[in-house]
């Protein structure tokens, strides 16, 4: 191989809008990924890992274009001799994948498919503050009928997770809308079959988390002045026209009963809407059957994110409790999962509508939800450090530390310049240790070792008298072979 | 959103050199990751979880290039007005996303550094039989110290992991080398100067494994008439010459101490040679001081493999048992794990050396290598089947599965078009599920179940003769009050 030329040294930077994670951030991930996962195995879902890499014209979204063939995915050419290759992209979500190995390998899949799916998907959008192109998606979904069964099961299951993750019943909650609810709205109001009409007015409905209930008025009929002070064009449906709309997103009522009983009066006699309000309500009986009552699975019809994407029920789980935000105002965490039914999924490949419908959980939102609800430490015990006082003596100090591990003690000696030993304990404090071990040529001699408890040392150094810190020492001198007893001692003693 | 123009439908395949994983292959990954991370905790090293994503630049091996810029790995251009955007690239290992990571944090980073990574690397080749563009990696480093404990704590820690996801003692060996010995023999040839000598003589040693001590003695002197029946050319030295190459591949002993006196012959009064030897030494003695003995990790300076890229101690693990290839012929399993010390790490970027060693675990070998042992049951338990007889008491079948989830059973209720029984039962044979559950309507009304035993119906289905089958029946009426015990029951008579 040929040297490469003399270049400037590389600048060591994360890549923009990516994240490393370090230490506890990774395992408390790991270890969240596979409670979600042994939920979902539980309900008898199968893993799926499908490769990071598919081709573009598989992904679908995103047709290869020549002078930007990666807007919204990171893409590139396979390299074949005639420029011709495969445009290639990074997954953009975890739905994409299933589609393309459901549709090649249907005939062996049992039907219907139960799946789940974890890990990291990429999107090339333009890096913001907490805003990443790269993050982790939990996914399950059912491929393959149409049983509102499967609709009510994801939902039970959503539950399940949130509690077995964590989250407390009555700290969450699982709403559930559908979209042909709002279609029968919009047949029901004489807009069904005028599309851009229908288009305009399920964009303004996404916008209802925003604006609220007086805004999506404003914005269906004349229009809306924004608090930036610019104003957004209306739709230009009357009072009257909107009415439906607005009584579809308010109509959630004291009980699920009363709550279907408004949709029915939203929708008229639209086939659809209907068909929709019906679904709920069989949702809404499985639910109750299996023990999942309206204080974690609600029929809700002011959720309205997917709603323009799904075409059967949606659902969205939010956790309920207050947090305060950046600004020091108190606000609900908000959403965590969404889902619905999507009949498509497969057809683009096969031609055949396969119906679908899943779940997505947002995993780092939820971490986050509950290191602020205290339910995960953020800084975890580091290992026992073993200090080395004699350079010579590696081999006992090895010694120890393996006697440690085997006693099921996560411990490492120290390795880098032991000359300082006010190094080695300035490193056990980075590390977060519990407790250092020291066995200098004195000890060695009198076949004693030297046992500090580092968490009540920094203690005692906050805070303590002389008294006191005569009194509680936090560095004890035991005979060597008393080494593991004293140190699981303090380890129990510091829990 | 402007539609796209009509497209033909796309083909449902995975991309070229790319696999997906189903149900066992995904799980028996996952808990092995689990249990590698566990050991690697335990000796006191941090997770790291860096991007998929990193600049060209940092990656250092693949400068950008205009007319092949992804030789060797998948790389894109960013976006910008200018065309003038970053190459970006996936990682295609897990050292080079360190180095960066390391030069990035190395204030904040406890020195030494020991961190642990494990998940996919990309690497883009021409795909072959076996050879995936996408695989798994589970690496451990320790960054900032030149101390020998830290490379034989990395050799124990090897070899307790391998012990731990379930290759027993003696099925596998640890062997250890040192290119600080080969550099001195190369000084004791007289070729310790000519770095176009020394790399020709370093390429050669590379197919040792390949072509055993006879073609390596051919190859560094005149030539090598090779199975396809190609004459490769030789590098030219005496016999005279290549003795010394030859005396250190083969000076392996019975014991560790015969061993180091074969290579202080071999390295003459070379400084570099002895501190590679003494190197050695220092690694033995502390194994041997942790209990780790020649059974579990010897020094072996046959060990070939890395020798041109690292820069002292050279690892790798083997797996020592035998197997049959696919022509059905005897032979090792071979290498899982391989890794050494290279000081020049962050180098690139700081211009400092930062002494640094390391292990890299290949997961997918070492999973191939459990299947043929038959430690790993390819074929796991499938979930137990609540079937459906009476599509509107589908809330009633809901409760079982309830029920048994809640009593810790993996259950689901079919999901399917419930009108022919049959494909029921073959959708339980193609989950490979143990159990089916039957509740039609003569069974509601008597208040009882049907519970089949689907795996001692098969068995029976198999070989049984009439009389065996009337006498262990495999389907039983049970109470519905009985449901989760008789489960239970048959579940633990099926382990």
């Amino acid at each position: 191989m040929a040297k490469p030329k003399k270049q400037p040294r590389p600048k060591a930077i994360t890549p923009k809008g990516f994240r490393d994670y370090f230490g506890e951030e990774v395992t408390q991930r790991t270890e969240m990924l596979r409670n979600i996962a042994g939920v979902y195995h539980h309900y008898g879902f199968d893993a799926l890992e499908s490769s990071a890499v598919e081709t573009v014209e598989a992904l679908g979204k995103f047709l290869p274009d020549v002078d930007r063939p990666n807007e919204g995915v990171f893409a590139w050419q396979e390299v074949d001799e005639n420029d011709k290759g495969d445009w290639m992209a990074l997954r953009y979500d975890l739905t994409a994948p299933l589609a393309r190995v459901y549709a090649q390998h249907r005939n062996d899949l049992p039907t219907p498919y139960r799946r789940y799916a974890m890990g990291p998907v990429w999107r090339n959008e333009k890096p913001g503050p907490g805003r990443y192109r790269q993050f982790y998606q939990c996914d399950a979904d059912t491929v393959g009928t149409a049983s509102m069964a499967a609709d009510a099961e994801i939902c039970a299951m959503l539950s399940d997770t949130l509690e077995t993750v964590g989250i407390p019943r009555g700290d969450y909650l699982v709403r559930v809308n559908n979209r042909k609810v709002l279609n029968g709205v919009l047949e029901a109001m004489g807009l069904g079959e005028d599309a851009s009409a229908r288009n305009n007015v399920l964009r303004t409905i996404d916008k209802f988390d925003k604006v609220g209930e007086k805004g999506v008025r404003e914005l269906l009929t004349t229009g809306r002045l924004d608090t930036s002070g610019a104003f957004i064009d209306g739709v230009g449906l009357s009072e009257d026209q909107a009415e439906p709309v607005i009584a579809f997103l308010t109509s959630k009522a004291v009980d699920t009963a009363q709550t279907l009983t408004n949709l029915r009066e939203a929708v008229g006699d639209s086939k659809i809407g209907t068909d929709g309000i019906l679904e709920l309500e069989q949702i809404g009986a499985l639910l109750e059957a299996g023990g999942y009552s309206s204080d974690r699975v609600e029929i809700d019809p002011s959720v309205v994110r997917g709603l323009g994407y799904y075409t059967g029920p949606v659902y969205e789980a939010e956790l309920t409790f207050e947090i305060f935000d950046e600004k020091g105002r108190k606000r609900q965490f908000g959403s965590v999962a969404g889902g619905g039914r999507y009949d498509d999924l497969v057809k683009r490949f096969t031609g055949q509508e396969v119906p679908a419908t899943g779940i997505s959980i947002g995993v780092d939102r939820l971490l986050a939800a509950l290191r602020e609800k205290g339910r995960i430490h953020t800084q975890a015990k580091g290992p026992v450090i073993v200090t080395v006082m004699d350079r010579d003596r590696m081999a006992d100090y090895q010694t120890m530390v393996a006697e440690l591990r085997n006693a099921d003690i996560r411990a490492e000696v120290y390795l880098g310049n032991p000359k300082n030993f006010g190094n080695q304990l300035k490193y056990a404090d980075k590390r977060n240790s519990p407790i250092a071990v020291i066995e200098g040529g004195d000890e060695k001699a009198k076949g004693v070792v030297q046992i500090k408890d580092l968490i009540l040392g920094a203690k005692i150094a906050e805070s303590a008298t002389v008294q006191e810190w005569k009194e509680r020492p936090s560095q004890f001198e035991v005979p060597r072979g008393d080494l593991i007893a004293k140190v699981r001692e303090i380890l129990d003693s510091q829990d």
